[in-house]
Protein backbone atom coordinates (compact mmCIF):
# COMPACT_ATOMS: atom_id res chain seq x y z
CA UNK A 1 0.00 0.00 0.00
CA UNK A 2 1.00 3.19 -0.47
CA UNK A 3 -0.01 6.76 -0.20
CA UNK A 4 -0.14 9.66 -2.80
CA UNK A 5 -1.19 12.73 -4.63
CA UNK A 6 -5.21 12.53 -5.93
CA UNK A 7 -5.02 12.25 -9.98
CA UNK A 8 -8.09 13.02 -12.55
CA UNK A 9 -8.61 9.61 -13.11
CA UNK A 10 -9.33 8.69 -9.55
CA UNK A 11 -12.82 10.12 -9.86
CA UNK A 12 -14.67 6.88 -10.66
CA UNK A 13 -12.52 4.86 -8.32
CA UNK A 14 -13.70 7.95 -5.84
CA UNK A 15 -17.31 7.26 -6.37
CA UNK A 16 -16.92 3.41 -6.54
CA UNK A 17 -15.31 3.66 -2.90
CA UNK A 18 -18.08 6.06 -1.25
CA UNK A 19 -20.50 4.32 -2.96
CA UNK A 20 -19.50 1.20 -1.16
CA UNK A 21 -19.66 2.96 2.20
CA UNK A 22 -22.89 1.55 2.81
CA UNK A 23 -23.38 3.61 5.87
CA UNK A 24 -23.40 7.09 3.77
CA UNK A 25 -25.87 8.76 3.52
CA UNK A 26 -26.52 9.67 -0.18
CA UNK A 27 -26.19 13.87 0.62
CA UNK A 28 -22.50 12.57 2.33
CA UNK A 29 -21.68 11.03 -0.90
CA UNK A 30 -22.86 14.01 -2.80
CA UNK A 31 -20.68 16.18 -0.69
CA UNK A 32 -17.55 14.07 -0.84
CA UNK A 33 -17.98 13.83 -4.79
CA UNK A 34 -18.68 17.99 -5.14
CA UNK A 35 -14.98 18.25 -2.61
CA UNK A 36 -13.34 15.47 -5.10
CA UNK A 37 -14.53 17.75 -8.22
CA UNK A 38 -13.52 20.93 -6.47
CA UNK A 39 -9.90 19.28 -6.09
CA UNK A 40 -9.93 17.55 -9.76
CA UNK A 41 -10.85 21.10 -11.26
CA UNK A 42 -8.88 23.31 -9.58
CA UNK A 43 -5.27 22.36 -9.73
CA UNK A 44 -3.92 25.38 -7.95
CA UNK A 45 -6.34 25.73 -5.38
CA UNK A 46 -4.92 25.64 -1.78
CA UNK A 47 -8.37 24.90 0.42
CA UNK A 48 -8.30 21.29 0.29
CA UNK A 49 -5.82 18.35 0.09
CA UNK A 50 -6.45 14.73 -1.04
CA UNK A 51 -4.70 11.90 -0.33
CA UNK A 52 -5.07 8.29 -1.88
CA UNK A 53 -4.01 5.60 -0.21
CA UNK A 54 -3.26 3.00 -3.48
CA UNK A 55 -3.37 -0.65 -3.38
CA UNK A 56 -0.74 -3.27 -5.11
CA UNK A 57 -2.55 -3.67 -8.01
CA UNK A 58 -3.29 0.27 -8.35
CA UNK A 59 -6.95 0.34 -6.99
CA UNK A 60 -7.87 2.50 -4.44
CA UNK A 61 -8.37 1.48 -0.75
CA UNK A 62 -9.07 4.71 0.65
CA UNK A 63 -8.24 8.45 1.02
CA UNK A 64 -8.31 11.14 3.51
CA UNK A 65 -9.73 15.31 2.43
CA UNK A 66 -7.50 17.91 4.71
CA UNK A 67 -7.02 21.57 4.43
CA UNK A 68 -6.73 24.97 5.91
CA UNK A 69 -9.56 26.51 8.02
CA UNK A 70 -10.77 29.63 6.47
CA UNK A 71 -10.20 32.74 8.60
CA UNK A 72 -7.47 31.14 10.96
CA UNK A 73 -4.18 31.36 11.33
CA UNK A 74 -3.06 27.79 11.48
CA UNK A 75 -6.09 25.49 12.13
CA UNK A 76 -6.92 22.79 9.96
CA UNK A 77 -9.79 20.82 9.14
CA UNK A 78 -10.05 16.91 8.32
CA UNK A 79 -12.89 16.58 5.97
CA UNK A 80 -13.36 13.44 5.22
CA UNK A 81 -11.77 10.11 6.02
CA UNK A 82 -12.73 7.00 4.24
CA UNK A 83 -11.47 3.54 3.93
CA UNK A 84 -13.35 0.82 1.77
CA UNK A 85 -14.86 -2.03 4.63
CA UNK A 86 -12.91 -4.68 3.11
CA UNK A 87 -9.93 -2.98 4.61
CA UNK A 88 -11.10 -1.80 7.58
CA UNK A 89 -9.15 -2.65 10.96
CA UNK A 90 -5.94 -2.88 8.76
CA UNK A 91 -4.12 0.64 10.10
CA UNK A 92 -5.26 1.91 6.76
CA UNK A 93 -6.81 4.97 8.36
CA UNK A 94 -4.01 5.56 11.06
CA UNK A 95 -1.81 5.20 7.70
CA UNK A 96 -4.11 8.00 5.86
CA UNK A 97 -3.98 9.91 9.67
CA UNK A 98 -0.49 10.25 9.82
CA UNK A 99 -0.29 11.19 5.84
CA UNK A 100 -2.70 14.30 7.33
CA UNK A 101 -0.44 14.99 10.56
CA UNK A 102 2.76 15.09 8.52
CA UNK A 103 1.09 17.52 5.39
CA UNK A 104 -0.86 20.24 7.84
CA UNK A 105 2.33 20.23 10.58
CA UNK A 106 4.77 21.06 7.67
CA UNK A 107 2.58 23.95 7.00
CA UNK A 108 3.21 24.92 10.82
CA UNK A 109 -0.34 23.65 11.80
CA UNK A 110 -1.29 24.22 15.38
CA UNK A 111 -5.06 22.83 15.48
CA UNK A 112 -6.10 19.71 13.55
CA UNK A 113 -9.83 19.43 13.64
CA UNK A 114 -12.60 16.86 12.76
CA UNK A 115 -15.92 16.69 13.30
CA UNK A 116 -18.30 13.33 14.12
CA UNK A 117 -21.67 12.58 15.63
CA UNK A 118 -22.69 12.00 19.25
CA UNK A 119 -24.79 8.63 17.49
CA UNK A 120 -24.02 5.28 18.74
CA UNK A 121 -22.84 4.12 15.48
CA UNK A 122 -20.45 6.67 15.05
CA UNK A 123 -18.29 5.38 18.37
CA UNK A 124 -15.87 3.18 16.57
CA UNK A 125 -15.06 7.10 14.89
CA UNK A 126 -14.55 8.39 17.49
CA UNK A 127 -12.67 5.65 19.39
CA UNK A 128 -10.11 5.97 16.17
CA UNK A 129 -9.39 9.42 16.87
CA UNK A 130 -8.81 9.18 20.72
CA UNK A 131 -6.63 6.50 19.95
CA UNK A 132 -4.49 8.79 17.90
CA UNK A 133 -4.91 11.60 20.35
CA UNK A 134 -7.54 13.81 19.23
CA UNK A 135 -10.13 14.64 22.23
CA UNK A 136 -13.02 16.73 22.11
CA UNK A 137 -12.72 20.57 21.78
CA UNK A 138 -16.82 21.27 21.93
CA UNK A 139 -19.64 19.97 20.67
CA UNK A 140 -23.15 21.59 19.56
CA UNK A 141 -26.46 19.89 20.78
CA UNK A 142 -28.95 18.81 18.46
CA UNK A 143 -26.83 19.89 15.56
CA UNK A 144 -27.42 17.08 12.97
CA UNK A 145 -31.19 15.88 14.32
CA UNK A 146 -32.86 16.14 18.04
CA UNK A 147 -30.19 14.28 20.06
CA UNK A 148 -27.81 13.86 17.23
CA UNK A 149 -24.93 16.42 18.15
CA UNK A 150 -22.09 17.58 16.43
CA UNK A 151 -18.84 16.67 18.35
CA UNK A 152 -15.57 18.60 17.57
CA UNK A 153 -12.30 16.75 18.39
CA UNK A 154 -9.11 18.41 17.70
CA UNK A 155 -5.50 18.08 18.30
CA UNK A 156 -2.58 20.35 19.20
CA UNK A 157 0.56 20.47 17.64
CA UNK A 158 3.94 22.48 18.75
CA UNK A 159 5.96 23.92 15.75
CA UNK B 1 -35.44 50.91 3.02
CA UNK B 2 -36.58 47.62 1.45
CA UNK B 3 -35.04 44.13 2.26
CA UNK B 4 -35.19 42.02 -1.51
CA UNK B 5 -33.40 39.28 -3.18
CA UNK B 6 -30.23 39.61 -4.83
CA UNK B 7 -29.61 40.43 -8.49
CA UNK B 8 -26.85 39.76 -10.55
CA UNK B 9 -25.88 43.62 -10.66
CA UNK B 10 -25.27 43.99 -7.13
CA UNK B 11 -22.14 42.50 -7.38
CA UNK B 12 -20.29 45.57 -7.80
CA UNK B 13 -22.05 47.52 -4.59
CA UNK B 14 -21.75 44.60 -2.70
CA UNK B 15 -17.98 44.23 -3.50
CA UNK B 16 -18.16 48.30 -2.31
CA UNK B 17 -20.07 47.38 0.59
CA UNK B 18 -17.72 44.83 1.68
CA UNK B 19 -14.76 47.25 1.04
CA UNK B 20 -16.10 49.52 3.20
CA UNK B 21 -15.76 46.87 6.20
CA UNK B 22 -12.40 48.51 7.55
CA UNK B 23 -12.65 45.94 9.92
CA UNK B 24 -12.30 42.56 7.47
CA UNK B 25 -9.32 41.34 6.82
CA UNK B 26 -8.85 40.53 2.57
CA UNK B 27 -9.48 36.83 3.13
CA UNK B 28 -12.56 37.75 4.61
CA UNK B 29 -13.63 39.94 1.83
CA UNK B 30 -12.69 37.34 -0.74
CA UNK B 31 -14.02 34.69 0.98
CA UNK B 32 -17.61 36.40 1.20
CA UNK B 33 -16.97 37.31 -2.19
CA UNK B 34 -16.56 34.28 -3.21
CA UNK B 35 -19.69 33.12 -1.42
CA UNK B 36 -21.73 36.12 -3.20
CA UNK B 37 -20.52 34.53 -6.67
CA UNK B 38 -21.75 31.16 -5.95
CA UNK B 39 -24.91 32.68 -5.48
CA UNK B 40 -25.06 34.53 -8.50
CA UNK B 41 -23.55 31.98 -11.40
CA UNK B 42 -25.56 29.28 -10.23
CA UNK B 43 -29.39 30.39 -9.41
CA UNK B 44 -30.37 26.97 -9.01
CA UNK B 45 -28.29 26.29 -6.08
CA UNK B 46 -30.23 25.86 -2.43
CA UNK B 47 -27.47 25.95 -0.49
CA UNK B 48 -27.00 29.84 0.32
CA UNK B 49 -29.55 32.55 0.27
CA UNK B 50 -28.82 36.11 0.12
CA UNK B 51 -30.86 38.98 0.79
CA UNK B 52 -30.43 42.98 0.21
CA UNK B 53 -31.14 45.72 1.86
CA UNK B 54 -31.66 48.38 -0.34
CA UNK B 55 -32.03 51.81 0.34
CA UNK B 56 -34.26 54.55 -0.97
CA UNK B 57 -32.50 55.78 -4.28
CA UNK B 58 -31.44 51.59 -4.95
CA UNK B 59 -28.04 51.73 -2.45
CA UNK B 60 -27.29 48.59 -1.25
CA UNK B 61 -26.85 48.97 2.75
CA UNK B 62 -26.42 45.77 3.84
CA UNK B 63 -26.88 42.36 3.43
CA UNK B 64 -27.65 38.76 4.74
CA UNK B 65 -26.53 35.29 3.09
CA UNK B 66 -27.71 32.27 5.19
CA UNK B 67 -28.39 28.26 4.57
CA UNK B 68 -28.64 25.36 5.37
CA UNK B 69 -26.20 23.57 7.06
CA UNK B 70 -25.03 20.14 5.08
CA UNK B 71 -26.02 16.76 6.51
CA UNK B 72 -28.28 18.35 8.97
CA UNK B 73 -31.76 17.61 8.73
CA UNK B 74 -33.03 21.06 9.71
CA UNK B 75 -29.75 23.54 10.79
CA UNK B 76 -29.07 26.50 9.42
CA UNK B 77 -25.98 29.06 9.14
CA UNK B 78 -25.43 32.84 9.02
CA UNK B 79 -22.75 33.28 6.97
CA UNK B 80 -22.19 36.93 6.48
CA UNK B 81 -24.22 40.01 7.90
CA UNK B 82 -22.56 43.17 6.80
CA UNK B 83 -24.51 46.39 6.75
CA UNK B 84 -22.82 49.13 5.55
CA UNK B 85 -20.94 51.49 8.67
CA UNK B 86 -22.54 55.12 7.66
CA UNK B 87 -25.67 53.15 8.46
CA UNK B 88 -24.92 51.01 11.53
CA UNK B 89 -27.09 51.49 14.93
CA UNK B 90 -30.13 52.17 13.15
CA UNK B 91 -31.66 48.77 12.86
CA UNK B 92 -31.01 47.63 9.59
CA UNK B 93 -28.97 44.73 11.09
CA UNK B 94 -31.79 43.56 12.87
CA UNK B 95 -34.51 44.35 9.85
CA UNK B 96 -31.78 41.43 7.76
CA UNK B 97 -31.62 38.83 10.83
CA UNK B 98 -35.40 38.69 11.04
CA UNK B 99 -35.78 38.43 7.48
CA UNK B 100 -33.24 35.45 7.59
CA UNK B 101 -35.45 34.18 10.32
CA UNK B 102 -38.36 34.31 8.60
CA UNK B 103 -36.91 32.18 5.22
CA UNK B 104 -35.49 29.59 7.83
CA UNK B 105 -38.35 29.12 9.84
CA UNK B 106 -40.55 28.66 6.59
CA UNK B 107 -38.58 25.58 5.81
CA UNK B 108 -38.72 24.59 9.30
CA UNK B 109 -35.52 25.52 10.39
CA UNK B 110 -34.70 23.73 14.50
CA UNK B 111 -32.18 25.93 15.21
CA UNK B 112 -30.08 28.70 13.76
CA UNK B 113 -26.06 29.39 14.11
CA UNK B 114 -23.73 32.03 14.22
CA UNK B 115 -19.86 32.02 14.65
CA UNK B 116 -18.06 34.69 15.73
CA UNK B 117 -14.75 35.50 17.73
CA UNK B 118 -14.29 35.93 21.36
CA UNK B 119 -12.01 38.70 21.20
CA UNK B 120 -12.82 42.00 22.46
CA UNK B 121 -13.88 43.89 18.57
CA UNK B 122 -16.15 41.21 18.32
CA UNK B 123 -18.32 42.62 21.76
CA UNK B 124 -20.82 44.34 19.50
CA UNK B 125 -21.83 41.83 17.38
CA UNK B 126 -22.22 39.37 20.26
CA UNK B 127 -24.03 41.85 21.92
CA UNK B 128 -26.27 42.05 19.19
CA UNK B 129 -26.94 38.31 18.77
CA UNK B 130 -27.50 38.27 22.31
CA UNK B 131 -30.64 41.00 22.03
CA UNK B 132 -32.23 38.77 19.15
CA UNK B 133 -32.04 36.00 21.33
CA UNK B 134 -29.01 33.78 20.33
CA UNK B 135 -26.99 32.25 22.89
CA UNK B 136 -23.19 30.44 23.08
CA UNK B 137 -23.67 26.81 22.33
CA UNK B 138 -19.68 26.03 21.80
CA UNK B 139 -16.44 27.33 22.07
CA UNK B 140 -13.03 26.08 20.09
CA UNK B 141 -10.36 27.39 22.25
CA UNK B 142 -7.56 29.02 19.80
CA UNK B 143 -9.46 28.75 16.73
CA UNK B 144 -8.82 31.79 14.70
CA UNK B 145 -5.40 32.22 16.69
CA UNK B 146 -3.81 31.50 19.88
CA UNK B 147 -6.44 33.46 22.50
CA UNK B 148 -8.96 34.24 19.54
CA UNK B 149 -11.73 30.98 20.16
CA UNK B 150 -14.69 30.58 18.01
CA UNK B 151 -17.98 30.93 19.52
CA UNK B 152 -20.93 29.51 18.11
CA UNK B 153 -24.12 31.30 18.80
CA UNK B 154 -27.48 29.86 17.94
CA UNK B 155 -30.97 30.33 18.64
CA UNK B 156 -33.65 27.52 18.76
CA UNK B 157 -36.83 27.50 16.74
CA UNK B 158 -40.06 25.43 17.81
CA UNK B 159 -42.07 24.72 14.95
Amino acid sequence: MKIRKIQPQDRAGLKALLNAQEHFKPEEIKIALELIDIVLNHPIQEDYIIRIAEGPAGEILGYICHGKAPLTDAAYDIYWIVVHPAFWNQGLGSSLLRQAEADVRRHCARLLLIETSSKPPYEAPRAFYRKHGYHEQARILDYYAVGDHKLIFGKTFTP
